[in-house]
């Protein structure tokens, strides 16, 4: 049987770190500060941003909601960043997507502060780590709350066949230059990969972001193989489950993550952790 | 017997093209500039500069060569980046590497337009490749020279099976991006990874960029494979040879680069090309 990763424990753990991190700052007049921007009414980004508000709050991060009527204009946007791009008490500015049609992303993403960049979704951020750059940038927090998951099981890359199902800026593509960056051998899969399982059924590490219900099966690990599932997918009976199906993969890998309760507490956790290593960056480097 | 893809040819097409298309721009009043900085004496370092201000005048680009000593200080280097990126004459930017030491190369690569950054070394440049930004922005010249020959070889790459060998910032990580933006499932080996030629073995499109010599023979590449070799060495008689072993691996191979004549002179071609399409960008753009 695998070792089951413990998602939810790992947040607690890290989100308990966070909070005592804040407060021995405050000591220090040091108030990491985040913005969530959210455009629309959409029920699904309203609920994000909320979580992300009440986590942040509850870690003693000073957090404020910025709520814009579905039809604000892309310049009023920009001029909103461009406020909190000044603004010295923020230190991780957010935008949650989807943005309403008459917004690009790629111009947002490209407006907000490098430093403040908290989701990492600007291209300067991503030519970092892309370039595996020896500075303190952010990343992008789903994949390094994968990361964070390998360091705390002690789970070595070096060397290692690492397998990333899909390529997407968010997800697929930042994981794969971690994997690299930590000196594993890394195979990039995409939808036009023809045999996913051939890959998948040699690798030490798959991390499977796709979104594609009954991705893999056990007979497409490999014995005591690392199994990472990003994947949020309904399955037939309306409940919420990875890519991986979970009880028969869990008989055969070494360590698996479930879906609810493995990948997604991470990324939350480590966009607070991330919002307060911004705030001690910009301490440090006096902006 | 494989085909030989025939770099030379290649590059000396591809520099025609430019070169009219340089023809057809002075008679919109367009006069595509180049700069190439280099600080300090080094042999090999003033031979590539030569060349490529050779190549540039020879396809009517206008070429300068700036020659600073070698104890230039930072800051006087970026004082004159700073001039040439504001100097509306001048569409492409390059600084030869290795800098001496009192230079950082990171903050160079950082100072230089990313409008003019006909190297692609700015970070900003990576970042849109990386993210596979629907926009104009330059690339890599070794990386997207490879491309170039896969294009007039009628290569497909789309869910090709393609090992990149080494990931350097300038050539393996771009190649890498290129590759995934192209649909092909990219694998990316490092020196960490434990055996190579299991990878190789199996791939569609081999992309060796190691330096080492006798890399792979011809029972590390599958029967009709497209090799391409970027690795320059000298070998045990001083003559100048890639990563791989031409003679065998040739005998079956489907296409194969020879070095030198391969992916060498289509380097310093697509960094003419791209010196022209910066010009043609910048004048669309108001620049």
């Amino acid at each position: 049987m695998s070792t089951i990763i413990n998602g939810r424990k790992l947040a607690k753990d890290l989100n308990l770190k966070t909070k005592s991190r804040v407060q021995q700052l405050n000591q220090e007049s040091i108030y990491p500060g985040l913005v969530v921007i959210i455009v629309g009414d959409d029920d699904a980004s309203q609920r994000y941003v909320r979580n992300k508000h009440l986590k942040a709050q509850k870690l003693g991060i000073k957090s404020i909601i910025k709520s814009l009527p579905k039809d604000t204009t892309q310049d009023q946007l920009l001029t909103i960043i461009q406020q909190y791009n000044q603004n010295s008490s923020i230190n991780g500015i957010l935008v949650q997507l989807p943005l309403p049609a008459q917004i690009d992303e790629r111009i947002i993403s490209y407006s907000i502060n490098p430093q403040k960049d908290v989701d990492a979704f600007n291209p300067i951020n991503a030519g970092k780590l892309f370039l595996n750059e020896d500075t303190f940038y952010p990343v992008p927090c789903t994949p390094s709350g994968v990361m964070e998951m390998f360091k705390k099981y002690h789970i070595d890359l070096r060397g290692k066949l690492a397998v990333v199902i899909g390529r997407s800026t968010i997800v697929g593509r930042p994981m794969a230059s971690l994997l690299t960056n930590a000196n594993a051998t890394v195979i990039s899969l995409n939808h036009y990969t023809k045999d996913i399982k051939k890959f998948t059924s040699k690798a030490d590490i798959i991390v499977s972001a796709t979104g594609q219900l009954h991705l893999l099966g056990s007979c497409d690990v490999k014995p005591n193989a690392v199994v990472i599932d990003v994947g949020e997918n309904m399955n037939e009976n309306g409940k919420l489950v990875g890519d991986v199906d979970f009880d028969q993969v869990s008989k055969i890998a070494g360590y698996i993550t479930p879906v609810p309760g493995g990948v997604g507490p991470m990324t939350i956790a480590m966009l607070m952790k991330q919002t307060v290593d911004l705030a001690v960056w910009s301490e440090k480097n006096g902006r």
